[in-house]
C-alpha cells in the first residue's frame, strides 16, 4: 500500500505546502489549509500524515517543515528537487496505474498512447520544457556533486556533457575544479534555459551550449564527454550507436563518464535501477536499463581500451571508459 | 518514488505470478514469462525487480517465491492476503491519483465521482462483492487472531461481529476458543458468502449470518460486539448512532470491540492509520479515521461505563467499551 504515502507527498508538493510554510516558518493548520485552498475536511490528516511520514514537524497546532523538506523542497530555493516529484505526480504516477498492460504488450503507457511522441510533447511547450529540464536537475545534482570528488578532473581539461538539461552536471563539476572549461549539448530550445543556468553560477564565460541532435549531429568534443541518465531512454542500438559517436568524438586518452542509476551486476540489489528500467518500459518504446558489466562490455565493444566502474551516491553509478 | 515498488507488487499480484510459482515450485525466466502472457521485454526486469524488493528469490536463471509470499500471496492457499491487494490495485492506486482533488474539494474520487454509491456498486455483482468480501478477510484475519488472545473471551459466551463480511473474525474467535458460539451481521447479500466460509472452518453449528442494514434495523444481541473498519466509513453522527446501537444491543456487562487502524493520540506516530484516514476521504463522502482516545469519548458519550484501548497487531489496535 505503499502508493499512498508515496501520493501523499507528491500532492504536498503539487500544492505547494512546503513554499507556503518556508515562507512562513510555521502556521496554523486552519490558516495552511486555508493558504493552500484545502477542504476543511482535508488539512489536518494530510498535515499530520505528512509528519508521520517525517515530512513536517507539528508543536502545539502550527506545523513546519523540516529541515529536509525547508531545504530540498521550498520552490524558491535553488536546492529545490521538486521539479522531478512534479514531473513524477503529473505524469509518472497515472502511467505507471498501466504497468501491467505494459508488461502485457511492451508498449509505452504514456502519451505515446495517444499518438504523441513524450520527447516531442515536452520540448514543443515551453513551460512543459523548463518542467521537465528542471526535473532533471533535480535529479541530478547530488551526483554530480558527487562525481567532482570522484574523478580525476586535475589530469583533464574540458568536459561536454552530452543530453545536458539546464546544465547542472557541468556546472557543478566547473565549480568544484577552476580549471575546468566546457559546457553541454542538447536540442535547440535548451539553449536558453543552459544559459539562464549557467549565468545565474556566474560560468557563462567557461561553459557553452552547443546544439544538435545525437541521433542525427556529430557530437562536440572534449577531453571528457558525460552521458547522465541518456543511454537508458534507448534500445541496444541506439545505445552503441551513442557510444560509438562519444568514442569517435573524444582525442586519444580522452575519457567518457556514463552515469545512471545502475543495476547491480547480479541484478538482485539495487530496486531502484530495476524498478527505473521497467519506468523506461512505460515511457520509451525500446528503452531499459544496464548493469555496470553490461556497458563496460559496450565500451569495450565501442573501441574504449579501460573501463571501470564507481559508485556515486544514492545508488548511482558511474561508468568511466578511457579511449 | 514508492509507488512504484508498490505498483510492481500490485501488478505481480494481479498477473497471479505468486499462485503460478506456488504450482510450479521453480520457473526459468522465459517459463514464467510465457505462462503469464508478458511481452518479451518486459519479464526479466519484473521478476528481477520483485527479487530487489524481496518478493521472490532466484536461483541462476530459476525464480520461485520466497516463504513469505508462497504463503499470503499464492491465491489456493485459505492463507492467501492478495485479495486487499487486488482490490488496492484494481481501485485505490487509481483513484489516489486524483488525492489533490480530494483534498481541495472534500469529494470522494472513486464511482461516486459518476453518480454510483461505490457500495452499491460492489453489493450489487456477486463477483464485485465477493473480491471485496475476500478483501476484507485478507485485512482482518492477523487481527482477528490477536483479538482472540487479547480479550478475555472465557468470560463471555456469544459474539457478532456487525458488518461481519465472509466472518473471519467471528471464524478466528470461534476456533481458538470452544465455548463461544454467535455470527454475524451483514446485509443480505453477504449471506451465501458467510456461510461457504463458516462451513469450510467447519463451525456452522456455532456461527449464525444475521441479516439486516445497521442504518434501518436493530442491531442483534450477544455478550460481544466487534465493529472493525466500520465506524471509519462514516462521519461524526453516524458513527455515534452506530455506536448507540451497539449499547442498545448489549446485555449490562456486555463487551463492544472496535478495532481499526487507530491513529496515535498524538496523530504522529501511525502513518497507516492516517493514510487511511485520507482513503476514506477519497473513498466516501463523510468517514474519517480516529484516535483511541476519540473513540473512548464516543463511547462514553454512548453510556459505556468503562473503556479501553489495547494494540493488537501490524498497527491494528481495538477499544472495548463495557456497558
Amino acid at each position: 500500500m505503499g502508493f499512498m504515502a508515496s501520493k501523499t507527498l507528491l500532492s504536498a508538493v503539487e500544492l505547494g505546502l512546503f513554499t507556503e510554510l518556508s515562507n512562513a516558518g510555521a502556521l496554523e493548520g486552519d490558516e495552511l489549509r486555508a493558504r493552500l485552498g484545502l477542504h476543511e475536511r482535508a488539512g489536518r490528516d494530510f498535515f499530520d500524515a505528512l509528519v508521520a511520514l517525517g515530512m513536517l514537524e507539528r508543536e502545539g497546532g502550527a506545523y513546519r517543515n523540516t529541515s529536509t523538506t525547508d531545504l530540498f523542497l521550498d520552490r524558491t530555493k535553488p536546492s529545490y528537487v521538486g521539479g522531478l516529484l512534479e514531473m513524477a505526480n503529473a505524469r509518472l504516477y497515472p502511467f505507471w496505474g498501466s504497468l501491467t498492460e505494459a508488461l502485457r504488450t511492451g508498449e509505452p503507457q504514456n502519451e505515446a498512447q495517444t499518438g504523441e511522441n513524450p520527447f516531442d510533447a515536452i520540448y514543443g511547450s515551453p513551460e512543459r520544457l523548463r518542467g521537465f529540464l528542471k526535473a532533471m536537475t533535480a535529479a541530478s545534482v547530488g551526483t554530480a556533486q558527487a562525481m567532482a570528488g570522484a574523478f580525476p578532473w586535475a589530469d583533464h581539461q574540458s568536459v561536454i556533457d552530452i543530453g545536458c538539461a539546464e546544465g547542472c552536471v557541468p556546472v557543478e563539476l566547473a565549480l568544484a575544479h577552476d580549471h575546468l572549461t566546457g559546457g553541454g549539448f542538447d536540442l535547440p530550445p535548451v539553449a536558453p534555459l543552459f544559459n539562464d543556468y549557467v549565468a545565474q553560477a556566474g560560468l557563462s564565460d567557461r561553459l557553452t551550449f552547443h546544439a544538435g541532435d545525437f541521433f542525427t549531429d556529430p557530437l562536440p568534443t572534449a577531453d571528457v564527454l558525460v552521458m547522465g541518465r541518456i543511454l537508458h531512454d534507448w534500445d541496444l542500438d541506439e545505445k552503441r550507436m551513442l557510444l560509438d559517436k562519444a568514442y569517435a568524438a573524444l582525442p586519444d586518452g580522452g575519457a567518457l563518464i556514463v552515469y545512471e542509476s545502475l543495476i547491480d551486476d547480479d541484478r538482485r540489489v539495487n530496486a531502484d535501477g530495476l524498478l527505473m528500467s521497467l519506468n523506461m518500459l512505460i515511457e520509451t518504446p525500446g528503452g531499459f536499463d544496464f548493469t555496470g558489466a553490461d556497458c563496460q562490455g559496450w565500451m569495450r565493444d565501442a573501441g574504449f581500451r579501460d573501463t571501470r566502474m564507481e559508485p556515486l551516491v544514492a545508488g548511482q553509478s558511474m561508468v568511466v571508459g578511457i579511449k
